[in-house]
Order: C-alpha cells, then sequence, then structure tokens
C-alpha cells in the first residue's frame, strides 16, 4: 500500500534532490506535500497504536519526556525503542534501525540529529512507516541558506517517501481523546480529556497550556506543537479538527498565518460549523512581530489585516494565555450566553460593583429585574439585602451556612433563571479549596445548582471572584455535577463578550473570499490609471461621480464650466502624474471665463513640465463642503484584496482610524464598518452637518469594492479620496487606480 | 482617663440626641469624630490584647466566623464572650453584660441587632472599651431616611462615649502583622504576613482578596472592611497605613472617594513617602456607579475626575481584583524596575512573542543586547539558539535539566543581568507544583537566582506564564531564597508598567491643592460674566487675548475697526447672553465701514432684543484658521477646581478627547497634559500647520488655570474657547467666566 501511493506520487513529477524547482514542479510538490496532510492522513496521524522512538537513550532528556508523556496519556501500545549501538532503552531492547522492526509502527518519532533524518525516514518508509515527528532543529527556523535547503530537501524526501512529517523542530503531540502523547517535554498529570483542540505555532507553551487547563477544568482532545511546519501545516491540523468528533472548539497560538486564504477558508468552515476558533496571534506590535520573526523566520503580516480577517471570519482573538483557555472552556461548559441581557447573582456587593463596569466594557447589559422576579427575591433575601440586579444575596449566605438559611443562594438563583428579561445568569461560585468537614452541605448546594441548571431556560454561566486554581476537590466535586466555572470576573466576562460576538458574527454567515483565481480584464495598462480612466472604471460599477468633462484645449474647458454650476475645478489628467496637486496641475474655485482659461493654460503647462503623456483637462464642478470618507482596496500580500473605509481629515491622518475587511463585501458589512468607526458620530451628524444615508454610503462604498474585485489579479490600488457625503447625496470626488501587470495565461495557472 | 476625654469632647459642643445639627455643631461633630479616629487611636484599635464578643451564641455563624479568624490569626489575648442569658459560649464563660467584665477588653465586637447597639456603646463606654466594631446593618446602607437617622444617632454617641468604632454594616478586620483578626466570616489559613496594607469598601471581598494574595506570594499586615464608615472612614485607615511601619504598599477596594480633598492630600503624602497607592476603584461606567451608589448610598462622583486625580498623585489604577494583588506583589518584591528598558530571559520563544506585544503596551522597551552580553551568551547557548533579546535559552534548558547544560538558564541570567544598557530583567521561572524526586536540582536553581539577584546591578523580576496559584512547595522554595515571581506575563507586565509610571509620576512631586480655604475676591458679580469682563480677568493673569474694543455706537464701531486688520468680528456683550452665536449677536468676516456700521446695528439689536443690560459690542479682528484648543476649569463636587484641556473641533465633540488635572498645575503639567491628547500629533504640525510651541501653549493655559484658582469658592466655570494656536502665537479669542454668589463670612468658616 505505501508502496503505490508512493509511486502515485512520484508520477506527478520527479523532484529528485538537486533538480532545480521550477514553477511546476513547485506547484506539484506543494499539492503533493497537502496529500500527506488530508484530514483523513492526519487522523491516522495523531492515533497512532504503535511509536518508535529513533535515536534515544536512557541518558536523553528528551527521550526519558517522550516516554514519560506517553505513559502520562495512558498510551499502552507497543513502544519500541531504535539505537544503532546500545541493546536496551528505558527497560526495552532496541533495534539498531527501524528496518530491523518486525513489523512496521504507526508512527516514528525522530530524535536523530539534523544530519541523520533524511537516512532515518528512508528507513521508515523501507520499514513501511508513513508518520513521522522530527525534533531536530537547524532547518528553516535557524534563518540560514543552508537550513532553509536543508528543509527544502526535507520536504522533497517525505513526498517522495509518503511519509506525513510533522516538524522538523517539533516537540510533538499530546492526543488526550486517543491516549497517546509523543511529546518531548514534560506533562504533568493527570491529562483532561474534553473537547479543545489546541494548536501552538511555539511548543515550549505546551506546558503552561496544559497546566493552565487542567486548573481550570479546560478538557483537551488533541494539543500540537507545529515545528517548522515543513509538511503538516497549521491549516492542515485545523482543517482536520474541524471535522474531527473530539473537538467542539479550536484554540491557536499563531506566530504568523502562513498560507492566509487557505485559514480563512477555514475560519469560515469552522464558523459555519459552529466550531469556535479561540486564537492567541502574536505580532500585534512591531516588537512582536520583530521577535515572531526571529523565532519563525516567517513574516507576521500586517496586523490590522490579520485583526480584521478574525474579526470577518469569527476567529476570536485573545490576548493571553488565560483568556486562550478560559474563552474556550466557556464554549466547552455547554453554558454559552446567546444574548447580551444578564441577570447577576453574587454574595458580594463589591463583586456586583466590578461586574457592572466590565459588564458594560463587553457590552453586557444589566437589566431590570421583572416585577414577579423582585416579589421571589424579596420573600427570600434578608429585609437589608435589596433585591434588584446586579442581585448581592449579601454575606448572610455564607454565615448561616449549613443553617435554615443555607438554601438562599439557590433560591435567588431559582428565581432569577425564570426572570423573563434576561438571556442568561452569571452566577458567583465559592468553592472551598479542600473537602470541608460536613461535604454534603456543599455537595447539596452543587446538586441544586445542576438541577437549575438542567430546568434554567437560559444558560447558567459560573464564575469565581478570582482566577485561581481550581482545587483538585473542587474540580471533583464540579465535575460530578456537570458543571463548569469561568476562572475570575476579569477574564471570565472577556469570555462572555467574545463568545457574544462569535456567535452575532456567525448569525452574519460571513461569505469568504472566493478560492477561484478571477482572470483580469483583457487590455488593462499597467501601473497608475489616469483619473479619467479611474472614474469610467467605478461609475461602470455603478459608483456616482462628481460630474467632469476631459478637455483638450481653453475654449473647451470654458465651454464645460459653462455647462456647470459654477465655480469649477480643473485637474490635469494624466497617468503619468498621480500628486496633481503638488505639481501644480489642480485649479480650485474657479469662475469667470477668463478665469477658466488661465486656469487651464496654468494646469495645462504645469502638467506639460513633468510628463509628456497628457490626456487632457478634467473640469468638475466644485462642491460644497460636507463629510469626507476615504474609501481605498489594496492587496495584503497574504491575505488578498482588503477594503479600508474611513472618514477624511484628522480621523485618518491622525487617529488612523480606519476600518478594513477582506473582499467581498456586501453593503450590509459596509454598513458594520461604518459603525465600527471612532468618527461614527460625523456620519450621524454630530458636527451639526446633515446626518448621512448610511444605507445609501454602504451601497455605494459595496460598489467601489465590486469594481475593485472586477480587476482580478490586475489590481494593486483603488482609491477614492474624497468620497463625498452629504445627507443622502454620495459622490466620489477623485479615483486612483493602479494596477499590475498581469500575464495572460491561456491555461490560467502560474498567477 | 475615657472620662476625661469625653468630658473634652463633650465640652467642644454638646450634640445630644434630638439637637439639630446647626453648622456649628455640624463641624464641631465631624472634627470630634477625626479625633477619634486619628493614626494614634487606630494604632490601638487594629492591635487590641484583648477582645470582647458582645452578643455571640454558640449557634450564631458570625460569632463561629469571628472566633475561628482569631485563632487562624495566631490570637492567644483574652477572647470574653458577652451574652444575656447563656452561661457559656464558644467553649468560655460568658457575662451578661459588658459592665460585668473584671476588667476592660481593648476591642468589644458587637454582633447585637440594630436596636440595642447604642445600649452595648454605653456598656462599653462604662467598662472603659473605647474600641468596638459594629456588625449590625441596616443604618445608612438601607438607604431609608430611618437608617440615615440611626446612623447620626450612632455617631452622635460614638463621640459622646469617646469610643472609636468600625462600621456599622462591617465585618471587621485582619491584623495579620498584630496577630488578630476580629473578623466576621470565614479566613483559609495560613494568613500570610507582609508589608500590604489593605482597605475594602465591601468586606464580602475579603475571603477572595485573601486567598489570590496567599496563593501569590503576597504577605499583608492589616486588611480591614470599611462597613458605612460612620466613624473610622477610608481616609483614617490610609493615613494610619501611610504612619505604619509594618505596612510598605496600601491596596484599596473603593466604592467611592468619600473625602475627595482629603483622600487627595494622603495620596499625595504617600508618593512623597515611597509607599504606593494601589487602587481597585469601581464606578467606571454608569452600570457601575448604579450599582456602587445602591450598595453603599454614596455617589461615586465622576470617574473622570477621580481618574485623572489618581494619575496626578500617583494612585495606581487597576481593573480586577487579580491586578491589585499582582500589581501590589511587585512592590512588595523589593525588585521594582526603576527604568524602561527590560533584558527578557525565557526558555519559551512562544513567551518572547507574548511579552514583546504586550511589552509595547506598556511602553517597556526590548533594546539590544550589548556586544559583551551576545559574545557570553554565544558561548553558552547551544548552536540553534539566538542570542538576542528577548531571550529564549531555548527549550533545551528543560530536556538537559539535571545534566551538565542545567546551569544554562543561570548562565544567561548572569550575562544578562550585566548588560550595560538594561534597566531591569524580566526573567520566567517554571516552578514544579509539588517537591520533584531530586529537590537537589532545583533547590540549585533557586540559590543561584538568588545569588544573581543579590549581586544584580539592576532589579530582576521573575515571572510564570500563566495567572497559577503557587503551590506550597513553589512558596517554600521562593520564600527559602528570598524570591517573589509575578503571576503571569499578562498582569504582570501590567505590574510592570504601573509601577514605572508611579515612579515617573513620583520623581514630578505633584503639589496637591492647598487645603487653606482661599477666600473670594471681593466684590465680583454672581452668575455669567459679560466677555469683556471675563477677558479683562484672564487679561489680568498674563494670559494673551485677541485685541477688542467695547464699543456703544455704531461710529465707535467703525473706528474701532478702522485701527484693526480687516476684516472684523462684532459680538454683543452682556453678562446676561452666554450664546451669542445662537441669538444672532455675532457677526464674522466684516470688511467695509459700512458693513461694519450694519453689522453693529444688527448685532446690538438682536442683544437688546433678549437682554436689557447690554455693556456693549465687542470689535476684533478676525483670525485666520489655526489649531484651536478647549481651555476650561470647572468644579467637581468631591475634588474641587479641575482644569480640562482638548483640541477644539470633532476631538471634542466627536471623541470626548480631554485631559484633565485638579489644581494648581504649572506649565510642566499642562505640557503632560497635551501629550496625552490623542489628537498630540495635531499639535505638532500633523496636519500639514504650524507646529505649535508647546512650552508657550502650556504657560499660557497654566495662566488661565491660576486666574480661575484666584476666584477661589466664588469659581463656577472658566472657559476658554477656542485658545487659537499657531505657532508660538497663542490667543484666546473667546472666554467666559461664571461665578457663585459668596457669602463673605469675616470667620472664614461655614463655605
Amino acid at each position: 500500500m505505501p508502496q503505490s501511493t508512493r509511486s502515485a506520487t512520484l508520477d506527478a513529477g520527479p523532484a529528485g534532490p538537486g533538480a532545480g524547482p521550477d514553477p511546476t514542479t513547485a506547484a506539484e510538490l506543494a499539492a503533493a506535500r497537502r496529500r500527506l496532510a488530508t484530514p483523513e492522513r492526519l487522523r491516522s496521524f495523531f492515533a497512532p497504536r504503535s511509536v518508535a522512538l529513533v535515536g534515544a537513550s536512557d541518558s536523553s532528556g528528551w527521550g526519558q519526556f517522550i516516554v514519560a508523556s506517553l505513559a502520562t496519556s495512558g498510551f499502552t501500545g507497543p513502544l519500541r525503542p531504535v539505537h544503532p549501538t546500545r541493546p536496551t532503552a528505558f527497560d526495552r531492547p532496541t533495534v539498531p534501525s527501524l528496518r530491523d522492526l518486525d513489523e512496521p509502527v504507526d508512527l516514528a518519532y525522530v530524535l536523530a540529529p539534523t544530519r541523520a533524518v533524511e537516512g532515518v525516514l528512508e528507513d521508515a518508509a523501507a520499514a513501511g512507516i508513513r508518520n513521522a515527528i522530527v525534533l531536530a532543529s537547524g532547518y528553516g527556523d535557524g534563518g540560514g541558506e543552508q537550513g532553509r535547503e536543508a528543509e527544502a530537501s526535507l520536504v522533497r524526501r517525505a513526498v517522495e517517501l509518503d511519509i506525513t512529517l510533522l516538524g522538523p523542530n517539533c516537540l510533538g503531540y499530546v492526543n488526550a481523546a486517543a491516549s497517546v502523547a509523543p511529546f518531548g517535554l514534560g506533562i504533568v498529570p493527570p491529562l483532561r480529556r474534553g473537547p479543545l483542540g489546541i494548536v501552538l505555532q511555539s511548543g515550549a507553551l505546551t506546558s503552561n497550556v496544559l497546566a493552565f487547563a487542567r486548573a481550570h477544568q479546560v478538557g483537551i482532545s488533541l494539543l500540537t506543537s507545529m515545528g517548522n511546519e515543513a509538511v503538516i501545516t497549521t491549516a492542515d491540523v485545523v482543517e482536520h479538527l474541524i471535522s474531527d468528533d473530539d473537538t467542539e472548539v479550536i484554540g491557536l497560538f499563531l506566530e504568523s498565518v502562513r498560507d492566509a486564504p487557505r485559514f480563512v477558508q477555514l475560519a469560515a468552515r469552522a464558523l459555519e460549523r459552529g466550531k469556535p476558533i479561540v486564537a492567541l496571534k502574536v505580532g500585534r506590535t512591531e516588537a512582536g512581530q520583530r521577535t515572531a520573526l526571529a523565532h519563525t523566520g516567517a513574516l507576521a503580516g500586517d496586523d490590522a489585516v490579520v485583526d480584521a480577517a478574525f474579526r470577518q471570519f469569527g476567529v476570536i482573538r485573545v490576548g493571553s494565555l488565560e483568556q486562550l483557555l478560559i474563552t474556550s472552556g466557556l464554549f466547552t461548559s455547554g453554558q454559552v450566553p446567546k444574548g447580551r441581557r444578564v441577570g447577576v447573582v453574587t454574595a458580594s456587593g463589591g463583586a456586583c460593583d466590578i461586574i457592572a463596569d466590565r459588564s458594560t466594557d463587553e457590552g453586557v447589559r444589566i437589566v431590570d429585574f421583572a416585577e414577579s422576579t423582585t416579589a421571589k427575591l424579596k420573600a427570600a433575601l434578608p429585609p437589608f439585602a435589596a433585591a434588584h440586579n446586579p442581585l448581592d444575596v449579601t454575606g448572610i449566605v455564607l454565615a448561616e451556612r449549613g443553617s435554615a438559611q443555607a438554601g438562599l443562594g439557590d433560591v435567588a438563583l431559582e428565581a432569577v433563571v425564570d426572570d423573563p428579561g434576561i438571556d442568561f445568569v452569571f452566577n458567583m461560585l465559592a468553592l472551598p479549596a479542600a473537602e470541608p468537614p460536613d461535604p454534603s452541605i456543599i455537595e447539596r448546594r452543587m446538586a441544586q445548582i445542576a438541577t437549575t441548571t438542567q430546568r434554567s431556560p437560559v444558560p447558567i454561566v459560573n464564575f469565581s471572584a478570582t482566577c485561581s486554581d481550581l482545587s483538585p476537590f473542587a474540580q471533583s466535586l464540579l465535575d460530578k455535577h456537570g458543571l463548569h466555572t469561568l476562572a475570575g470576573i476579569e477574564f471570565g466576562l472577556t469570555a462572555i463578550g467574545q463568545a457574544l460576538r462569535w456567535q452575532e458574527t456567525r448569525a452574519l454567515d460571513p461569505r469568504p473570499p472566493s478560492t477561484e483565481q478571477v482572470a483580469a480584464p483583457a487590455g488593462l495598462p499597467s501601473g497608475p490609471w489616469s483619473e479619467a480612466r479611474s472614474r469610467d472604471l467605478v461609475a461602470a460599477s455603478g459608483v456616482p461621480v462628481v460630474p467632469a468633462e476631459l478637455v483638450a484645449d481653453a475654449d473647451a474647458a470654458v465651454a464645460a464650466a459653462a455647462r456647470f454650476a459654477r465655480p469649477v475645478a480643473l485637474k490635469i489628467c494624466s497617468a503619468a502624474i498621480t500628486h496633481k496637486s503638488d505639481i501644480g496641475g489642480v485649479a480650485l474655485g474657479v469662475q469667470g471665463d477668463d478665469d477658466v482659461r488661465a486656469a487651464y493654460e496654468r494646469v495645462h503647462a504645469a502638467g506639460r513640465a513633468v510628463a509628456d503623456d497628457i490626456e487632457g483637462v478634467l473640469v468638475s464642478p466644485m462642491r460644497a463642503p460636507a463629510t469626507e470618507l476615504f474609501v481605498g482596496v489594496t492587496v495584503d500580500p497574504s491575505f488578498g484584496p482588503v477594503l479600508a473605509v474611513g472618514l477624511g481629515g484628522v480621523f485618518i491622518e491622525v487617529l488612523e482610524d480606519v476600518s478594513l475587511r477582506l473582499l467581498p463585501v456586501d453593503a450590509a458589512e459596509v454598513r458594520r464598518m461604518l459603525g465600527e468607526l471612532r468618527g461614527a458620530a460625523v456620519l450621524r451628524g454630530a458636527r451639526g452637518t446633515r446626518p448621512a444615508d448610511l444605507d445609501r454610503v454602504a451601497e455605494v462604498v459595496a460598489q467601489v469594492a465590486a469594481a475593485a474585485a472586477g480587476l482580478g489579479p490586475a489590481l494593486q490600488t483603488l482609491e477614492i479620496n474624497p468620497l463625498r457625503v452629504d445627507g443622502d447625496s454620495v459622490e466620489a470626488l477623485d479615483v486612483l487606480v493602479v494596477t499590475n501587470p498581469v500575464t495572460h495565461d491561456p491555461a490560467g495557472a502560474g498567477s
């Protein structure tokens, strides 16, 4: 079986060592690599029933860790040490080479040094082994040319040999669901199983991630470190996790988004299937980008675009390791709020205060209780407690614990879950660190909360006051009753805000960019276009453009001006002149015929002084001052076409206040972009101007985006600056298009 | 002794029940109350050697908690239960009343119901007891008139009886330094002693605070819950802690800042003495203010002013309970960074990435290592590790633990602390949860870090990757070697940023507002002033004001206009007209004599139509467009005069981008205010305007502030809008002053 698959791969195009990678071979190599990392292949890659450990002796720290990790994960299958000279390792007999195994193992963990790795892979293939983890570093991670070449060679070898390879420079993975953890650092037991799949572009974070998850009742399905992603990439694992039945939530630590278009497709698919992706993406700042680049050799890309793409396709971006796991934990709990109105139940007025502030931050609304709720609460609470939201049942629940009042907190919870005006309950849970002398009281309380949770018409999100580890006793209590609790008000409310935004994004059902490569229209120029040509392009997409006439002499300019309401503007029109004002190529507010004539001559002469290729002079009516927008589409090297919308003036120049989206966008999406602007109030008429017709603005901006998309791979920039907005009048005053040269390849490939 | 003090208090003015509080008595009552809560009184209040428990039986949950808390704190003094009917309580014989004690105790904890409390206080006084904690609620906390009256009566009784009283509606305190904890909820042992004093305006947070502090190696001196602050106030306790030798750092949970001027004085004193105050002040949002009000009955005040006052006087404002304790913990550690350049040492590239982003957020700079450092690192590190900042010594330190490579992390730390270009080291510390099989390795490592810390020329701030509890083993390790570690990168870097800002604020040595009540100048009007009079006021303080002539007829207007560069502006001048434009009282850009004449008549007529009291018409030269600032001084009901500075236009109208300070401010402080504005780049010439002479702007704004301060208690508003800024030309274009009526009281009291 491996033999035949291997031949099929080789048939697709030989790529022996030293063969210069011409484009055809490179594309085929990429495709062949992808075939090694399909969800089907990864399903078996991550669930081996037998493992060989190549090149590890008893004295190797890595080897010790791998053996210990496999034991912690509950792995009971054969573990075969391979060592050229030592007869035993880890209390097991060795074989000198993988070729000497009596039957193939499902996975080889290669501890051999860099220079020996390819030889080991050959041995593996010869032994019928199709999966390997490579620990050795000094490949692409080193940053040098030699390392990059070694990595390229490794990839070609893996493809030739039909070996699915994780790494190099990789610690391995921990599959809790399948009880197997070929992982090269220590993992502290117990390993908690659960529905969170985790992908780390930094394996050294594994122990921190596992420890924090364990301390907060977050169970994992698969955790994998990625190493250099020579064969299996982050996107491959994400695709696997989306189809993996053991995984309900996906958590990522990302240094870079390597195959951005594919990542976006996967994000959209995960969103559609209701599997949240929670991502800690570093490189938000220049220092962060520099550091990530130093560690990975991969550029992080424009963070604003990454951020926009994530928000657009529901990838929840978090800022810390704690938040990564706490937000993921909320999703795994089964108690995910579906709306923004909360009922809060605590035994602490101080906690209520903090929650009130943090709820506002997250757009969570603490609404008034219904009268029916208040009545029930008043009947149960002591007279000095106020029966309002957020609810403080007061310290009496603690002081009178075990007495007749014991159920007070639970009575309150019972009353609040039935409130008709709330979408979820935020319920503070104080759990003992150790088993109390009489555990029956807390057991009863947990059972009561579990019963209420079962019958509650709305989710109950439990939380502790601070981010503190759950003790083993507290975890056993929660597990027994099927309850989850969020680690502290601070991270907990952030998680709730993120879950709410995720659901709102999901409801929008965002369309990912098409994966089909659109051909560029034929006959396009390359480089900057003249304003007249640029205007024609957007006008053809339905974008309203200020009237203009292109004239070739002063008389024609006067005649054109006469057809417009004076004053008029005159602008030199040439593809060779993009900064018209700078060279004196613009005359504004021109009134009389003589002035128009003079302006024409001046503008034209200024143009002639710097360029031969003058199309003429554009004459347009001047417009009164109004709100101005900037609308631009550029092409991000990773993510492709990106639409930017912002208010003009200080908003874009000083505050860099823009909203970004990947294309395609529709008018509804643009409407949301406008709402995200810090200066959004200006569009609503905050400065005494006419409130903008936002639907009309959105429609026009979507037409601009469509015009840009229509240029296909030729698009470099399409910019409308300004787009003038005055009530329902929306009009482009200046348009600039810049295109790339495009080779028209009849086969459609290679672009 | 109590008798004589009591008499002295009574001599100061009788305030028997039912006596209507006329102002003199109220002021004297306040002063008498303050005398009960001096640092001297509080020193003994918080360190009783004997405690009576009044009204607690064995079945009372509160009583059980108090007895248990005293035991947890290590209290070994006499504990005397007092109960009218039961012969014993908590295995001790009771007495029926405090009067029956054979000798006075230092503190009575009063568990009696509200109606019985005053009687118990009388018993206490009769028994020579001068300190009491009152648990009962239903006073001012209830929100009703009856409760407020009961609280006023309680205060008068405490003053009469010379009893220092904490509460009512108060759980008590935990004095770890003095081993005494009369506290009405459970505290989980062990109680960790240390230099952090904590004041909580919500007692129910105590257990959360103590648990989190304990889990993160943060020891406390005194923690007190405040209750209703009827006698002892938060400010009193802060004053006590500032002078308390056991306390080096002060942590606060604040629902409201009750006596804001005194709080500011204390903040300035704490800053000057180098005792950081870290505060979680709730009520940032409308929902938070509503919630805090519901719990305390005290209004939270304008949060923007609270925030400005805190920043101005070095009170570190945090957003979460975790941050309150982690930031406090950094200050207690003795390893506080003094500058912003960091050297980072980790064994995780992923941690480096996160640190790089978060450092940027906090203004911490990851600088390049010196060549000498790089050389030392290269010699020690494996070839695949890069010797740059942030430093990842790679997972090899873990894999080779215990081998020859064991000291790698420490060698790296040794090299980095000596780097001449850094101000502190951020050192990642992975601590085992439980004692490892061979503890000598980690012991050696800790000893090495301790040695390096001792000899290091810069502070070493250790941190863990996530906010996770320190296990008892980890704590014992750290304690043994005198080391501290911050809980996670997220909170840890926030703490570092806060510590750095605190030190920078301290270096500025901010002057608090004067506590002396300045008298208002005689002869001021009350209400809005005319523009002419307003201009004169600020001009007298040195503020440059656009030239203007106040004219009373059209001829004079023409003559005035002739003396200025045309065009000119004409504005109606009347104290009765504050919105001149709205009533047609302004003419702008007037050129010729006839136009001036017509404008005068129009503006004057518009004024006459709405007001009788017209001073005339102001004629001024028009100024060319330039950068415009808003400068205003208003009076906050809690904090007093507040200066607001912002850029005009969208910055103030749409973005509400203002910087606030309490008065007094000098020009240097105003310079910092300008730097805080989001639109600061506009002043630096971002929009093609002349860069502003910021020193000149600051000087003028400080003069405006001085003019406002000179009005003393008469000040209501002083507003310059706009202050025109064009390079080094700074000029007020419009000025408005509004004053309060002031009763001139020769004694200076009652204002």
